[in-house]
């Protein structure tokens, strides 16, 4: 007989009814347990032979609970939660024109920027969002609150033609943006991507360098892309081709490409994106808010298309829910294909994690559970009137259950939610700072 | 000088940062109160006058919450809750004749409906519904249910011409289910409708009798129509005309018809239940979920028609969450429409409250915070991080707020919620109910 062997020292063990790791595809585990050592994953066991094998730190035993990937948001402009609710029900152009960018043109700074992200970081940790893919002006500023938070986040160097308080010219966006990433590059929790706002905001000669720029550094290109109808027919009279094909010409369509919205496509269209390797955000509810139409996601995903999805900031939204954009993406297939089989629990599950870490360049670091990658954990309690019975926590966690079911958040392996309860930001000190923007705007 | 008036006593005094009656329109008041007597509303006004005038026997002061007259789920099917989940993505037929009719053969019988309708009664309260308007199999067992929950519950007769464990034919149907009326119509929370299942399931005799019973007991018919393009095909092939225009000529559309779904609808359609006084279900999630289609709802409003928000059962939803059912009402009428202004805030609330009531025909009971009508209303909080900042507690109703921010709900005066949670219902109790329920659906 052997002597057992002795156990190992971990940081934290944790024990779940139900673990749904996303890779493999359709794997549902019972009873398991994941283990976790200096903020990554190193095991994924039955639970029993978890406490025989590990001596862990701190043991986190959930009851009725689903684990699963921290969640991913592929799309948003989180400092815009200043302005949540500021201005609905409007049509697009006056919407933005009249008091979107009147009220952001007055009051964007480094510290509006701050404190909204920060609020916006609440939000999503809160409901069980780990990873933000973030486009706005400042974005050290953004870098600054997700460090405060705790969060993984992959900050857009934004860039436009027009001028803002943040940088005057494309030049200036660039150069100021990069510097943020210069500065920020060594922080294991924040990643970059360039982000050229649009099509018809930014030139030509920008995109060159922006392709230059992201062969040299590695970066992806995050974009709004075909987000209308309007937007193609300005590229097809300004440039005689569609804004895709255009972008293509330029070098743009490649596996570095997160074309957000992508919801006016022709069958040329999601051909390209498929030939390409390039992936989608795509962003239900923004789309229907906003009337801006309804992406042929299906038709995407059955060529090849890796999607992840997107919130888009709260002010065409209002939430920044992920767990309702799983929800939203999949009633929007079902209606817009006539298939009520159309875009499955799983797949919507895979979208708000590996699918956004994949368009992201970081599915080594996050997205899914699996040894070695970063503990970005979430965990939903299924023990609650409005998710009894339990047939299949895969279909209660997008269709039955929401984010205000999430229990407990870790980003790589540091709790950041417990019981419902952010841990290391102060509710009521960011709600105060929300009150003090909301006194200034509402002027 | 006069003396100081005596103050009246009151049972009960809320005062809320906002206060949205529904009635009149658009209103929304700041620091106002309701005076409750007696399980009715008194009196509506400022809250420094309110405690001069009132002497409450109970003072709730509600901080940063909006207070708003108890929500209206127009269509539920509230005993499928032991079946949430238990099948979905799958296409509508074979959703229905392989998983969802064969459990309901199966398990449907006196208890399965009285635990079921206990467990969403459970779900609805703490979600802000007061009022449901039910269509399932015995009745007496959801009346039972609905009397122990203390909700208002309009109570489907349902009718078909197909025998199950409730009935065998349609005599039976409809003399068992007005004898549960009979059992039950001294209950002032208790209200009942005729509920024939369909066009499609229901004879043109039986519509004749359901006829002349709506006018003999003014009761509301509670049905659904034209929810798939299949049924209007079948209706045209051994009718000649439409379902809607068939139950026209049998005398079916009239103020007292409630049109469940309603999906399918061309022009004349509208023009019909426009000029009949017909009001509309819209369930837009189930109608999402299960491919139906989309209620052209902004032209039946625009047309006059009254229109109020079901969830459906929760096997095609999978919540009864009036929150959700506004946010997607007005999702897919922007998404649609092609106009981001359709269907905005103030007329999703309109729906989900007072647009229900005058479908049941209880207007002048429940559905807006007006003198003489029952005290059923409810508090959301918008003091927190989601909901925050809060320019206009109208849109966070509807885009930002949840059913998880309701903290309080009141059914003719009585408290049924309150910090959240259930007061009356107990929660581990319904859990472990419907624990041995699914251990029996799942076998």
């Amino acid at each position: 007989m052997h002597a057992p062997a002795t156990p190992i020292d971990i940081d934290l063990l944790i024990e779940a009814r139900w673990i749904i790791p996303v890779e493999p595809a359709g794997q549902v585990l019972e009873h398991h347990a994941v283990a976790v050592r200096d903020g990554r994953i190193l095991e994924l066991l039955p639970s029993d032979q978890a406490r025989q094998r590990y001596r862990p730190g701190q043991l986190r035993t959930l009851g009725d609970h689903v684990l699963i990937p921290g969640l991913v948001n592929l799309h948003a402009h989180a400092a815009m939660n200043l302005l949540r609710g500021y201005a609905d029900d409007l049509p697009l152009m006056r919407w933005l024109t009249e008091r979107i960018w009147p009220a952001e043109q007055k009051h964007v700074s480094h510290d509006f920027v701050r404190d909204g992200t920060l609020l916006a970081c609440a939000e999503m940790l809160r409901g069980g969002v780990t990873t933000f893919s973030d486009m706005y002006f400042f974005p050290d500023a953004a870098a600054e609150a997700a460090l405060e938070a705790g969060m993984r986040a992959a900050l857009g160097v934004v860039v436009l033609e027009f001028p803002s308080a943040w940088a005057s010219d494309a030049d200036q966006y660039l150069s100021k943006g990069l510097a943020v990433r210069d500065r920020f590059k060594h922080e294991p929790l924040l990643h970059f991507t360039l982000a050229p706002h649009a099509p018809y905001t930014v030139s030509d000669a920008t995109f060159e360098r922006i392709r230059t720029l992201a062969e040299q550094l590695s970066l992806p290109i995050h974009m709004h892309v075909h987000e209308t109808g309007e937007e193609i027919e300005r590229s097809l009279s300004e440039h005689g081709v569609r804004p895709l094909e255009r972008l293509h010409r330029l070098g743009l369509v490649g596996p570095e490409l997160i074309a957000v919205h992508a919801v006016h496509l022709d069958e040329g269209d999601v051909a390209l994106l498929a030939r390409q390797g390039a992936s989608v955000a795509h962003c239900p509810t923004s789309n229907m808010k906003l009337a801006s139409g309804a992406s042929p996601l299906p038709a995407l995903i059955a060529a090849g298309v890796n999607a992840g999805l997107g919130s888009d900031g709260v002010a065409s939204n209002n939430r920044l829910d992920l767990f309702q954009e799983m929800r939203h993406a999949g009633l929007m297939a079902k209606l817009t294909s006539g298939d009520a089989a159309a875009l499955p629990a799983e797949q919507l599950l895979h979208m708000a994690t590996l699918g956004g870490a994949r368009a992201l360049g970081i599915e080594h670091e996050t997205g899914s559970i699996r040894p070695g990658k970063s503990a970005d954990l979430c965990a939903i309690s299924l023990d609650e009137a409005e998710t009894r019975p339990c047939y299949s926590p895969l279909s209660h966690l997008v269709y039955a259950a929401g984010r205000e079911h999430v229990t407990d958040v870790w980003v790589a392996g540091i709790a950041r939610v417990a019981q419902g309860n952010l841990l290391h930001l102060h509710n009521n000190e960011l709600k105060a700072r929300a009150r003090l923007w909301q006194n200034q705007v509402a002027l």
